[in-house]
């Protein structure tokens, strides 16, 4: 099964250390929905005063738990809160019983916890269109919740796991005021990745004091300059989904405070990249900067027409400086490009510009910057002020081996 | 280099035995543009009379004989006309130089030939970004001019071949009040192939009789079921180019007879089915059938957005009956969906229907199916009477293995 894959190479040393979330308690359980010999399933639970924001896959064939989310998102209620995920099966495209499932657990969550069942929220990834044996998590409900623990972030992160090489969490500590605010996250995510959706699995914390709808509004525009910037091999998954939870213990009312809206992005940006990382198959972390274009829009099209395309992503692969690829790249993207104009750089090597091969240009200055793990590649087009940075890693034998070889 | 690739699992037993054309006539030779030890170029040269029409890339960055053939078509002249072709170099984002390569090989063409430099097109496919040794090429136009013969349409679609592993060759006969039309076309692609464009080189000649606006209609119809209709790897070439000339030498006038367009049609067709069957590391043939959208342009959007998929073509790869990944590649589309009404089969075999995998549904039914080399994907969306066939192959090792190794 997946979980044996080798570590990414570029995955970070270890596991960062996660500060407590004051109000925030996880605990993880081994209950055997598909994998057999780890732990499969998380519960965080928040306490009373807690907001809860998120973001969610637009696939129109999106699973049963999306929708339930989706659902119970956007009332103002500031009960406690329960998330509860499970990994080897994502509950998606399984009729009607799909929701039966989601209601079994939800229902069963509410009870040992003493919630309401419109503030316990779950999600579930692994295997599309088999029914999730809900039997199996529901009978370990009452030991999730005897394990809950504020020290257990990390339990957490591994339990959500499938065909993730490494768990993922990054935090930040900002200052309000002379008082400490704290946020952690966890994240899964490898493959069936792509930007303009919530993107994978991804829970972040906050003792921060916040209502309800300055949260989901500090979400959407906080990932559409990271999760939504991000590509692994342009699949959307049908399960995606990005919350965030602010409990309030801090007692520190962080509405309108930019402070703490860049220290959550710093947050979301790190394990965005985390994932990136994890790319199934990745062995090169590519960046790519755009900028001149004619609009932030167009600039992120051009990005996203680079970071997806396969004879791209190949040649990086190659530790190929293969730009004519990266010319094709912007030419179809549909966005505004003159060719004239366009300025092409791989990290601080001029390859191309004024239509043409730079004069100074030697491949051989470029051919050794692409044997380095962590590539940029930069373009301006030369026609206004827009621009985006977006993320992708390259394509490999890998990547071929892991998705024609398992089913997930 | 990709010249020497294995030919594919897919190719057709052998070239087609394709009818001669009256009022063109084929040379190549071999102008060492970039590959040794093989023809290179090819010139096509038609009779007065002859109505010329094309299709072309809409890439940003197209090539400059792109942009000289589109400034050359669209008027009635029915003067003669030549083609002339090089594979090695593209003359792609080679600057103002490029437009000068283009200038000096269409005088020597016309020079040769006796034609208006008008009516001399150009197109090159190969490495982008080089600056093209055009004085190879002029140099050799006097021996091109020398071969011109009507029988060697062959050795014209072997001159233009890049990473193909083989030529490509389609004809048809046509009876239209008692008289006969002949179509014959070739065709070079294997990568850098997505739709929404030309697509690759392709030229396809007639002795119909047929004013230039019509031919160019007709062209711009059958182009967008046929070449706009296949996929290798979502990437479009900055070259792509589909010519289209009628001689008129058989004296039958064409114009609005559907049976021409059948046929011509069905030229296309098999020439774009040879592109995907030569598709870079390809060992599946897909086609992809979706009915019951909202709209035929709805259908294309789900065709393509399955056919692009990187997980749907590596389960393909692997033999995988992965309908998960089908129902993931639809539901991302942005076109319209009801998971609960969608019903996919692979080949007879339903797999999934009423938002579920199919009460009768045998995973070894469809794994069987999935070992033959030319596999059937059916959608219906059962939305309205939408519907639109694509074509695509999976993504291998040996797409990997070609284009993280060559430089294209």
């Amino acid at each position: 099964m997946a979980q044996f894959l080798p570590k990414s190479p570029l995955a970070p040393a270890r596991f960062p250390d996660l500060p407590e979330i004051q109000g925030v308690r996880f605990s993880s359980v081994a209950a055997g929905v598909k994998y057999q010999g780890r732990t499969d399933v998380m519960l965080a639970q928040m306490d009373p005063g807690t907001t809860v924001a998120g973001v969610f896959t637009r696939s129109s064939t999106r699973s049963a738990p999306v929708r339930d989310c989706q659902a119970k998102l956007g009332n103002d209620a500031q009960d406690g809160a329960a998330i509860l995920v499970n990994s080897g099966n994502s509950n998606a495209f399984t009729g009607h019983i799909g929701q039966t499932s989601v209601a079994e657990i939800t229902a069963a969550v509410a009870d040992v916890t003493g919630l309401p069942e419109t503030r316990v929220f779950t999600a579930s990834t692994g295997v599309i269109g088999e029914p999730l044996p809900h039997d199996r998590i529901v009978a370990k409900i009452g030991e999730l919740k005897d394990g809950l623990s504020e020290t257990r972030i990390k339990d957490a992160a591994q339990a959500i796991m499938t065909t993730d090489t490494f768990a993922k969490g990054a935090s930040a500590l900002v200052e309000i005021d002379g008082q400490t605010v704290t946020i952690a996250g966890i994240a899964k995510g490898s493959g069936m990745i792509a930007p303009d959706m919530a993107t994978m699995l991804v829970y972040i914390f906050t003792d921060a004091k916040l209502n309800a709808d300055a949260l989901q509004s500090m979400l959407a525009t906080t990932c559409d300059r990271t999760f939504n910037c991000i590509t692994v091999d342009s699949d959307t998954s049908t399960s995606d989904s990005l919350m965030l939870c602010a409990t309030g213990a801090s007692g520190v009312d962080v509405t309108g405070r930019d402070s703490f809206v860049a220290a959550l992005e710093t947050v979301m940006l790190e394990l965005s990249h985390q994932v990136v990382r994890d790319g199934e198959g990745a062995t090169k972390f590519v960046e790519i900067q755009i900028t001149g274009a004619a609009s932030d829009a167009d600039a992120k099209v051009h990005g996203l027409s680079i970071a997806n395309s396969p004879l791209v992503k190949t040649a990086i692969a190659g530790e190929d400086p293969n730009w004519g690829r990266v010319v094709m790249a912007i030419g179809k993207s549909g966005a505004a490009a003159d060719r004239d104009l366009l300025a092409i750089s791989f990290g601080d090597v001029l390859v191309a510009e004024k239509g043409w091969v730079s004069p100074n240009y030697r491949e051989e200055d470029a051919a050794e910057l692409m044997k380095q793990d962590e590539i940029t590649i930069k373009v301006d087009l030369g026609l206004g002020q827009g621009h985006a940075t977006v993320w992708t890693c390259d394509l490999t034998h890998g990547y071929i081996e892991i998705n024609a070889d398992y089913r997930s």
